[in-house]
């Protein structure tokens, strides 16, 4: 991936020129990776408007690794790497530096303030999380090896008897995540939502010792990371028998999630995507009991720009990998979300999590 | 654990007459965690001088958790929790605030500056983070079970033929996870090391598809979570045999380990514990393959205060729960470190890693 890299940095040069700004110093460790590769603990990257200058820093712990993962950047060893990258910028002639004013902290500010009086620092927000928020083909791959890894990982929980009755919440959860590493997953995209009967209607529920039940409802959203990517998938399921408010609610959801899914065209306010799925819920009556956003943008983090919700501003654009995931909660009864990952592409959305969402009786 | 979070808040609020303020606002969520018992992803805790008027703020999606988890205060709902709390904090009629500007981003303060010009915001960072430093009774037995589960999981790995000749670092490091969770770990406390033959001498490999051979150091650094809490652990084995620059090896850094051990003492400068250690490595002529400090805080968070390096600053107090953890590193041979995590007490220090450190031939 190292000539991708080079390419997003010379992207976000276009954009450090729009800012007015001659440098860029990265403090946010995901958006270092997505510019270098590099995947420490510890680092900072200041790109400046020459490749030949743009120099990466992190600490003696890291010395092997960022010359395997950085063949291509020049790299500066210190403890403080924002601040050794704040003298070298100074050193290197640099008169305005921009920085991550969304990441960087108010003390960490000052300590640049006072190490290089006569740097000028300009707050650029999320420049780099703006280019992220479209995805280039290696990242896609990536999306969709994780999206595979979670979907063959439910489906082998399932063919093993691992969702029935009498198991715990727990057993459900250590089970998937097992089988999502024995599927090519390098580590689960956060902690693992496994919720039986009542629980079903916690829409953030962590697993416990509760024990699946005939009847129940089970939401499970789980997801894996590949190469980095997150998956983000939650379906729910009926353990043995279906009854009839069940299938309404399910019935319910899966048409919200539908329209939501259908609203992905670039170009659309995120709100207006939202408002596309929630529509059918409110039309049904349950507005109410659908307590969260439809979805988020989904990358190197879990939860990325776009945010799309009631709220959300701007619009969609091509390229965009995002989650759909309407839901409706009975407090004390059970609730059911269906969420799928998707590519917004200019004819229609691409899905990369291929588990079926049809009503599944277990 | 409701009743120690009270106290908490309470010691906390001795910190805040001290720095000035008549209420502090918390937005780290560990360290809400640690004043709450809420473990949301999205929190700010305002805490008042009066117990009456400290409120936690979370948004939806975590109504009912946060009714169960933190019982004993009022919580508000908003998305923006930190600016709500800030807009509550000047209704409430607050002069003088306390915020935790080593955790607060640039753009945040200004968004908090345009929201409340007549509230004054006050730098006070570290003040909870100082408070955690010095772990209640409720807190080493979280920890003692966390490193129970890592100490189990080790032992069990090892009796089951795990680390054997001809495995892959990532299987055994996926081994040993599963058996963290089945020996009651929550969680892994960190991304598990282990590193065979040459890349023992990285200190911080990730596990690849390099097979474990005869003759091997293997090297594995592991932690579990219980109740939040983290163990860290490190033990190098050797594979079948051991030869005699291994047994040198393996022999001065537990010589370095035991000297660190022994200098836990309360009221000792940190930068001597470390040079306690270091010292013996030193004189064998291998200071400069000790890369990095010889250890860290461990609680709530895998690394917090104190640092236990060269450049660490402050004194060890009783009831710091440390980690001691030497290293030598023959680059592209292999390497041996060794580390607990240990309490300090006023007496000789704790030991919660209890898997022995004789050299093991496996």
């Amino acid at each position: 991936m190292s000539s991708n890299h080079g390419a997003r940095r010379q992207s976000l040069r276009g954009r450090m020129a729009a800012s007015g700004v001659e440098a860029l110093l990265v403090t946010d460790l995901i958006n270092i990776r997505y510019l270098t590769g590099f995947t420490g603990s510890n680092a900072a990257l200041l790109v400046h408007a020459d490749e030949a200058h743009t120099v990466v820093c992190t600490d003696g712990r890291y010395l092997t690794q960022v010359a395997k993962q950085v063949p291509d950047l020049r790299a500066e060893i210190a403890r403080s790497s924002g601040r050794r990258l704040i003298e070298l910028a100074h050193e290197t002639g640099v008169g305005r530096i921009g920085y991550e004013s969304h990441v960087v902290t108010v003390d960490e500010h000052r300590a640049w303030l006072e190490l290089s009086p006569a740097l000028e620092l300009v707050r650029t927000p999320g420049l780099v999380e703006k280019l992220r928020q479209v995805k280039d083909d290696g990242e896609v791959e990536l999306l969709r090896s994780a999206c595979a890894a979670a979907d063959s990982a439910l489906a082998e929980l399932i063919a093993r008897g691992g969702l029935s009755v009498g198991r715990t919440e727990r057993q459900v959860a250590r089970q998937l995540e097992f089988l999502m590493f024995e599927h090519g997953a390098e580590g689960i995209a956060f902690e693992t939502i496994v919720a039986a009967g009542p629980n079903s209607a916690v829409p953030h529920h962590r697993p416990t010792e509760a024990v699946l039940a005939s009847g129940d409802f089970v939401k499970i959203d789980f997801g894996a990371i590949v190469g980095g990517y997150h998956s983000d998938m939650t379906r729910t399921f009926a353990l043995r028998s279906v009854a009839g408010w069940q299938l309404d609610l399910y019935d319910l959801v899966a048409r919200a999630q539908a329209a939501g899914r259908e609203a992905l065209v670039p170009g659309t306010p995120v709100a207006d995507v939202d408002a596309a799925s929630r529509k059918v819920i409110e039309d049904a009556g349950y507005g109410e009991l659908f307590l969260h956003g439809l979805g988020h943008g989904v990358g190197l983090q879990i939860h990325e720009a776009p945010g799309i919700g009631k709220a959300g501003t701007g619009t969609l654009l091509s390229g965009e990998a995002v989650t759909v995931e309407p839901g409706v909660y009975f407090s004390g009864r059970g609730g059911v979300r269906i969420e799928d990952t998707l590519v917004v592409r200019d004819d229609r959305p691409e899905l990369l999590t291929l588990t079926t969402k049809d009503l599944t009786v277990v």
